[in-house]
């Protein structure tokens, strides 16, 4: 029988999208045909898959004939358009938008934490955010040693959660307000340059923006646990790719450092980087590029008594997005 | 009686030391005479306080002939050195350094908090840490409302937290990179354009690093509260100037978003900038330059039955040092 796959990429000239083509060459998924999808913009345009060249059709809902895996990274307004069409086509959609996370007959999946949940699908497979999933992959091994009552997260992301246009917006200003002009916003609604400001998703009436309660909700969805308190803060920083999340937990029994760090060394997608003597901890320009979520500042919460905090880095748009969705293909 | 004051700056020509000229300027000052103070290296130079022309004299120990009060920034190894000779010449010192800190007989002030300890000075008076200080003049308005047991803050500092030569590197750095060269680290130990990385003071035995500690031990000294209990984690942003912190607090009671905000809207030193429908909060690009403390993000802590989170943003130079060291000469 040929395991072979004809896979159709959506949203293939994204940032996100660019980096699924990468990472299914490099990771050798079992691709018998690729198809690469986008808006009528983009049609035309050649991309490159180990080295053939692909053209970019248009999406439309006859997108899917032939395909079993339908790659979504468009947007949750394409998603909602779209993937039904696919699953009628009979392809299995790994959705990377926040169109059916929360959907009860959605499995939400990260391949190192609930793999078991993908059996449940009827077509339609999603992908968490970004910042959900860097952080589970950093504390499953815990809960795994104690389950976690609360989480305090503080998020530190980067340009490329919001596309290519961030990135370019952010090396843009940049290079305006070095040379003595005014930083501009024109992609994101605030100044960028040498700047941070508070995630620039909608406020919900709690005070909480969207990127905040995808933390929270997901979480619980993931980890199978409702009872997990989550308080997010999301920050969006003037770094170009990774996200970093300073990262406090309570457990139901206090887990030493040495428990947690040797439950983090074996934990897979995981690598320690801790050396307190060298202050060498995980940060973005060792993070981007790299699969795994990098793992630091493992010590005990002084604030609490069966605490432990962490300092955490993941690339967004591999371990963030891309390579999550690859990963869950490879489950199929 | 003539109240105006014999004034010395104790590197003055460093990033504080600069800032603290233009602050008792700006403030009014009542300013006798001004003495400039600062390494050999920087002996002679000429710096300018209102229009006038003062040259930079070497300290040295007979430095403070005549001085009633003495603002040192130069470091804690120069305060160490030279700070008993100018209360030996009679001058009352207001240390920026974290020489004296923590030591029982010098009170460690934050104008807005604790300026009844300025009294049991024996002519020393510290200054706190600027995340220290930035984070307390945001969280007493709400600790007079119900007593705080536990704080849990990640920081967002600035590259001026390390003075005019880490602000230097960013921008140079920053520079290289959008020229396509690589980020080379000269001054801090790690790449800084595009990158973060934790706070580059040495760590201790239990894995915080002395800038968190300093949120800890100062916190409790200022705030006469050794039970609260504080979780730091303290990041080095590629930002010029403001340091930002997010801060979840829990407290004996549960109080209000509402009542919260109506006694952080009548705090000294506190300007609220917290509108959901325009996500605008505070930000750097709008604190550099101001007295205030930006406080926004205001809401429950949904991790916590009697928490409040809110995200904060201090001018380093300014409330992070220079200015609270001349609101401290100002209450002498």
């Amino acid at each position: 029988m040929n395991q072979n796959k004809n896979v159709a990429v959506v949203g293939a000239t994204g940032a996100v999208g660019v980096e699924m083509l990468e990472t299914l060459a490099k990771r050798n998924f079992p691709v018998k045909s690729l198809r690469l999808l986008a808006s009528s913009r983009s049609a035309g345009k050649p991309m490159t898959y180990r080295g053939e060249t692909i053209k970019v059709e248009e999406l439309t809902k006859d997108s899917f004939k032939g395909i079993d895996i339908a790659l979504f990274s468009a947007g949750a307004s394409r998603s909602r358009e779209f993937a039904q069409f696919a699953v009628d086509a009979g392809a299995v959609v790994v959705d990377n938008s926040s169109a059916f996370r929360m959907d009860p007959s959605v499995p939400l999946i990260v391949p190192e934490v609930n793999p078991e949940d993908i059996k449940k699908h009827h077509g339609v497979i999603a992908n968490p955010n970004c910042t959900t999933i860097i952080m589970l992959v950093a504390i499953k091994p815990l809960y795994d040693l104690s389950p976690i009552k609360r989480i305090v997260v503080s998020t530190y992301q980067s340009a490329s959660g919001a596309g290519a246009k961030g990135m370019e917006e952010l090396e843009q200003q940049t290079a305006a307000v070095l040379a003595g002009q005014p930083a501009v916003p024109q992609f994101f609604p605030h100044p960028y340059a040498f700047n941070l400001f508070s995630h620039n998703t909608a406020i919900q009436a709690n005070g909480y923006n969207e990127e905040e309660l995808k933390m929270v909700y997901e979480t619980r969805k993931i980890m199978h646990d409702d009872a997990i308190r989550v308080c997010p803060t999301c920050v969006r920083v003037p770094v170009l790719r990774s996200h970093s999340e300073a990262i406090t937990i309570e457990q139901v029994r206090k887990v030493s450092v040495e428990e947690a760090r040797a439950a983090l060394a074996k934990a897979p997608g995981v690598k320690i980087v801790d050396d307190r003597e060298k202050n060498l901890f995980p940060m973005p320009c060792n993070s981007n590029g790299q699969y795994d979520v990098l793992v630091g500042r493992i010590r005990e919460d002084l604030s609490c008594d069966n605490g432990l905090a962490l300092f955490v880095c993941g690339d967004q748009l591999l371990k963030g997005a891309a390579l999550n969705a690859v990963q869950i293909a490879e489950l199929l």
